[in-house]
């Protein structure tokens, strides 16, 4: 059973997902013993496991033989074994008194980063990170040919705490059969600013910002790294293009790679400041369905008023009692400092280069 | 300097309190390291150390000797000695280009809940847990005579992993210069239904959970135990009061008695079914200032169309970037499931006493 609910009171949606529906057993065994349940004893993201896996959905080969389940592979893509959504359910919307439910169509991948266990995606060279990127970049076009999904996440948990199952670096994503909450929130935001200005508000942070020049981590001729203003956690980043674009999807493999370089220095930062720390990242993109004449979620105009970029968050807080009810986070670390640390850290990793 | 700060893209106030701004070593210290540093040699909530801790704000004691900083007490009342806001910090709010902060006029308070170093909440009697609620109910009373104050979230962080820094038992309590979003949801959600039908959605859930019977945890006379429909985490609960009440704190302490039984029969099954596990829970009531003519939240009736509940979250699964980037959560074990395993261990605790 895999459905979304409407909490009517807190007017959200809830996944739940109880393909192995978890008894109270499940939770209580020590993070050691569950640490080593989770590790198989070879890795299912090693080259030479692929029998291990699902079968692949997508891959990057020195030479190109999609689908072929073999070895010889850069980055590969495949179903994730338990599922939050999954592609087969069928999409139904029904009402239950109060409540409602839609069932579970959707998808959830992973994008295994590189076959070298050892490696985190720090430390990958800036043209195998691109290759991720394209990864990204392919699933979500695919994805959206499904008419079904209003969206598709891409996310990375690093280390446990941050939610990370499985240690051999991997990216996942989630496609979901309605806009999520926290990017619907963002799109209202830069559509409403847009009908009242004819301006993105997200250009107008990026002329403030560079101005203001306190929050600026880094400029490249492409992309800004900022702490934003209203951090939510210490340390938080994000990577905005510095060129207007709404859709992720759009950039060609030149904008990956040069995305891919402003990443690698943000996360190599990140790592030797914060002693490898746990962190997620996630892209926030404009829903190509939104484009649709005729589509239920489409408004009234083409989606142009997003601007696409990237959110990461390393994970030194814990999200507690007062986060949970209020909604409020607390973040001890300003922004401002934040950003100032991270300078002198790139600064010294230019240094050494 | 703390302040909340707006979130222009996301639409939200993050709380920047940098008393102590963290630098990132302050982080990057291991768990064990940071769990000693954090318990102190002899404990400041022990009774005899009350010197230890900020001057008593409230206390209940067999003769009541109201701050006077003695042992004898029941249950005490302090200051955060780490408040994210403070109620010395000027109330003002103002713009800085695109941004809005509003300075960080507010209260951080520990309930602490027994003398005694080595019981949790569930452990203590029915009339020692009433005690704490009472001692939530007038904490909040006092707090809205403050007319800067637009909210008080009371909440418990249980464990480290929910958040907990000192392992003493304790509550605590934020009061902010607005209305924390997640209560506002509420509040709105609550005022459109009886709008739109006069009559409030929560009860009409009562009606409607007793009627399913699937989700109902325990039935008492005046409070209902049930499993959210859309719970957002495994073995989620609600309490929710059978009578309609918009006020937490008009609660008289015949009312409260009832709660407390409730609760510790809540918390005790919780504890006993998963193994003593780390949670959460929050109060959501009314803001009484919106009662009042005049006030800048003040909408345009008196809010009596809320219903005040306990919410509590044991802390299992992960907040990962999905979840983060995307604001749905994902539950693995479906309400109804976890409400037939909380009724049972309800039975059992029945028939050993």
């Amino acid at each position: 059973m895999r459905e979304l609910r409407f909490d009517p009171i807190r007017n959200r949606w809830v996944i739940i997902s109880a393909e192995r529906s978890r008894r109270p057993s499940d939770y209580t065994i020590g993070d050691e013993d569950r640490e080593k349940e989770k590790t198989p004893v070879s890795c299912p993201f090693c080259e030479g496991s692929e029998e291990k896996t699902p079968p692949e959905i997508f891959a990057i080969r020195k030479e190109r033989v999609v689908g072929s389940n073999l070895g010889g592979w850069r980055v590969r893509v495949v179903p994730n074994k338990y599922p939050a959504l999954q592609i087969e359910d069928a999409a139904f919307r029904y009402g239950m008194g109060i409540f409602d439910v839609v069932s579970g169509a959707g998808a959830h991948e992973v994008i295994v980063e590189t076959p070298d266990h050892g490696k985190g995606l720090a430390d990958l060279e800036a043209d195998w990170i691109k290759d991720v990127l394209v990864a990204f970049r392919e699933r979500i076009k695919d994805l959206f040919c499904d008419r079904r999904l209003r969206y598709v996440l891409i996310f990375k948990n690093h280390k446990s705490k941050a939610g990370a199952s499985l240690m051999h670096t991997h990216s996942q994503l989630i496609a979901t059969p309605m806009v999520p909450p926290v990017v619907k929130q963002e799109l209202i935001i830069c559509r409403e600013n847009y009908r009242a200005k004819e301006r993105c508000i997200i250009c107008d942070l990026i002329t403030q910002e560079i101005e203001f020049k306190e929050r600026v981590v880094y400029e490249a001729d492409n992309y800004l790294i900022w702490t934003p203003f209203a951090s939510s956690f210490p340390f938080e980043t994000w990577i905005v293009p510095r060129n207007h674009l709404h859709d992720y999807s759009m950039l060609n493999d030149k904008d990956l790679r040069d995305l891919a370089v402003v990443l690698k220095l943000n996360l190599i930062s990140l790592k030797r400041l914060l002693n490898d720390p746990p962190y997620n990242f996630v892209i926030h993109t404009s829903p190509p369905k939104f484009d649709r004449p005729g589509h239920p979620e489409h408004w009234d105009s083409i989606e142009f008023d997003f601007h696409w970029h990237m959110e990461i968050v390393p994970r030194l807080t814990t999200i507690a009692g007062f986060e949970w009810g209020a909604g409020f986070f607390i973040n001890p670390t300003p922004p401002e400092v934040a950003a100032r640390y991270l300078r002198e850290e790139i600064g010294r990793n230019f240094e050494e280069s």
